[in-house]
């Protein structure tokens, strides 16, 4: 796999680099940063894979969130990928809605025509990115995964079925259930087609009710209550119900006053990547 | 004076609050930013004024440079208005150059046609703008400013010209000496006219040259060796000259491997924070 550095910037004590390559899984050019800490430069490290949320590529977190300053403290590598396959002959909603196609790719496999050539961001995300990552840079496999709305969605799901994978997950302002809110019934069905059994695999909230495997890895998710799309998109509800139910060990906090947007991320990033570096760091 | 809120953000235990307003210096509106921070719930809080670079908004600092986890926890708020009048009947160069009119006003009083009757940024942000937030804000009258590129620029003439005003002054990648790098020579003939004389009390490097005043704000300024417009448009040796000539308090300090972006402001703000805070907190 060849890899195309688009640029690198210094930060903190550590290096910024955005990347392309030809994704075997997406059938086209994909983007993604990573942050490499000083420690990378004298050994390997650990890696948190980042998963953005509707409408943000690789950059919005690597910009917005102000973790690299804890990352380059802790000696932790971040990667974050594009939230859906790009190019021109990738497609897209035909209406070009926010909510689905470019930009919106849900971290499923597609079934669906016009879908399935290039849509296939969970092979990527849990397979060929983490294989290429690990291949070409000073990391180890040890992995940990969190996002953001759809990409806390996307790090739920992925990290519960790969639970050997990943040593810890955690989530902001998830869509929790997607089988049952407006955006994920509209992506779920275009993606996936009408059959919700198809959809089951995809949804954290039924994939912990269902939760049989020995490894756990520990859940934090941070929800907060002056969210524009919560309850309604989100559901946080029902994963704590679901956890519940299972007894899964997971930690959801509803935070008083913050918002959706990417400085609810900034307020609470420095948290989750010190829960992720007990899992990340132990010996 | 009527504030229009545009929006509001919980971020850390602050607020992040949108606000534009009619500005009489500008003759349109202008849209500024202020965090305050959580003490300014409890008493008034000092200010620190952010003056962004070329082609940005009010918004580029706030979402980028992960200022307000510092601000929040040593109590000051943070102040950043727009780089130039914006609106339908404000001029913008003729080729919608990027260093020029709109993004680019380079916090002087234009006395030129077409730029005087709206590019009044010198007045705008060291009279109007103090005073509206003083009057609407939890905020003391005391001031400190900081700022990037021609915003650095920015931040040294206007703490620099009114320097009774300001406890500190700092700047990231300033545009230290604009009557002598072409992005300076283009506005300052643009905005003011051939004549250089009109041009010297814009430009850090002379006015350091020339100071005389009782009042000596301690100036810090860091500047990246990898900077990609370093040195030719910042001419920062010629601010080290200047501040050794009239032994004027400053720290300029080159920083290794770092260039003009928003992650060399993220990696060092909290630095300026503390430094600005001596000052600003001091009894």
């Amino acid at each position: 796999m060849s890899l195309k550095k688009i640029s690198e910037n210094k930060l903190f004590d550590g290096s910024y680099q955005r990347h392309s390559h030809f994704s075997a899984a997406n059938q086209c050019e994909m983007t993604f940063g990573i942050f490499l800490p000083q420690a990378a430069t004298q050994h390997k490290v650990p890696v948190l894979y980042w998963l953005s949320g509707l409408t943000c590529n690789d950059e919005n977190f690597m910009q917005k969130a102000g973790a690299q300053r804890v990352a380059d403290e802790l000696g932790i590598a971040i990667v974050a990928p594009d939230t859906s396959p790009r190019g021109e002959t990738v497609a897209d909603d035909e209406n070009g809605a926010y909510d689905l196609g470019l930009g919106a790719g849900f971290y499923v496999n597609a079934t669906q025509t016009p879908w399935a050539k290039h849509y296939q961001m969970y092979s990527y995300v849990s397979e060929e990115l983490p294989a290429l990552i690990e291949a070409e840079f000073p990391v180890t496999n040890k992995k940990a995964i969190c996002g953001h709305s759809m990409g806390g969605h996307g790090a739920i799901t992925i990290g519960l079925a790969n639970s050997d994978s990943y040593e810890s997950i955690s989530a902001f302002s998830p869509i929790t259930n997607p089988i049952n809110c407006a955006w994920g019934r509209k992506a779920l069905t275009a993606y996936l087609g009408d059959s919700e059994d198809a959809w089951r695999q995809y949804d954290s909230c039924e994939l912990i009710k269902k939760y049989s495997a020995v490894s756990k890895p520990p859940l934090l998710v941070d929800q907060g209550d002056a969210d524009e799309f919560f309850p309604a998109q989100l559901l946080t509800q029902n994963l704590i119900d679901a956890v519940a139910e299972n007894n899964y060990p997971a930690n959801i906090r509803m935070q008083t006053g913050f918002d959706h947007s990417y400085f609810f991320i900034a307020s609470f990033i420095e948290q989750h990547l010190r829960f992720h570096a007990e899992y990340l760091l132990a010996k």
